[in-house]
């Protein structure tokens, strides 16, 4: 099962950052197999200090800025309990893990980690089909390079009616600034 | 903003009914506004006991069954403690509430209501991607009539990698039930 959350790691000044992550998880927590692409600095300080935080979240605004780079002010956090790094303080449930294996063959590396220490903060909302709808936008947001246009725009087609329907401002919000982003773009690709 | 969930009602004769259900949800799960079509048990049982229990789930097997007419077995229950209700053994958190105000103009009816008392199971696991396409295609299931064939295809297609890379058995089984019951509803539809 592979759970789509935010993950904050420090370099070693200490320097926050904070990136979407889908780790799979593995014994209801204990474990998770964290895949970092090479090149980012999620997998840069995760290499070099072995650990970090993942976090269950239920809104999605930091999910959809952080992953188009747009992450203009870093979201509150305190110090994490039992590994060298930052939690969260909105988030639903965080868990602090140690890294225990790497592998970095592909450009998708794979790490292994423990999970040493776990806290919840609030319950989680429940299913909402706009949060899901721009967690897909935000995922194909990412991958705009790799894609063909037309699958960018089915799925834009496809995702918005869910968005208007089920969403509240935020997730309105959150859609419309990665809807922004594709038209961005695709509009500088012509042009280019 | 809108959740997906699950809904318990019982009739006069204390027999209870399980349906998928996305009630609109007000000031953090204080009040509801139900919205069940008129005809079906959920509308009739609330119409006679105006209460009944909205429940936050995680897992969609039941949810995916229900939508389509298989929930063959009910699933556990005990009694709610404020309401003339049962409340699930599987959830992350139950709703138990009363109905203050019907109105039934529309073919889906409105009925606000409110929370009277609510209770946590466990905590809720994260966004899952495969999850969440599984509840779009029940929520597609439900509407094979109303809907383009096209629209419906162009939905299974978006939807099957997510369930496939991110799913757990469970995910795959419920996507795979609602694929085979979608080819059903056009099979019989062109025999007729």
């Amino acid at each position: 099962m592979i759970i789509e959350g935010l993950l904050t790691t420090v370099d070693a000044a200490g320097r926050l950052n904070v990136a979407p992550m889908g780790p799979i998880v593995h014994a209801d927590f204990q474990q998770l197999t964290l895949r970092p692409y090479r090149g980012t600095t999620s997998f840069r300080n995760l290499m070099d200090t072995r650990q970090g935080v993942f976090h269950v979240v239920d809104s999605i605004g930091v999910m959809a800025a952080a992953a188009i780079g747009r992450l203009t002010e870093l979201p509150a956090t305190v110090p994490a309990q039992h590994v060298t790094g930052r939690v969260l303080d909105d988030c639903c449930r965080w868990f602090e893990f140690r890294i225990t294996d790497v592998d970095t063959t592909h450009e998708r590396s794979e790490m292994a980690a423990d999970v040493v220490h776990t806290g919840t903060r609030r319950p989680f909302g429940g299913f909402n089909r706009a949060r899901h709808a721009v967690i897909e936008m935000a995922i194909l947001a990412t991958r705009l390079h790799l894609l063909p246009q037309d699958d960018v725009e089915v799925a834009l087609k496809f995702l918005t009616p869910a968005v208007e329907k089920t969403g509240s401002a935020e997730e309105i919000a959150a859609f419309e600034m990665l809807r922004q982003h594709v038209r961005r773009f695709y509009a500088q690709e012509q042009s280019a």
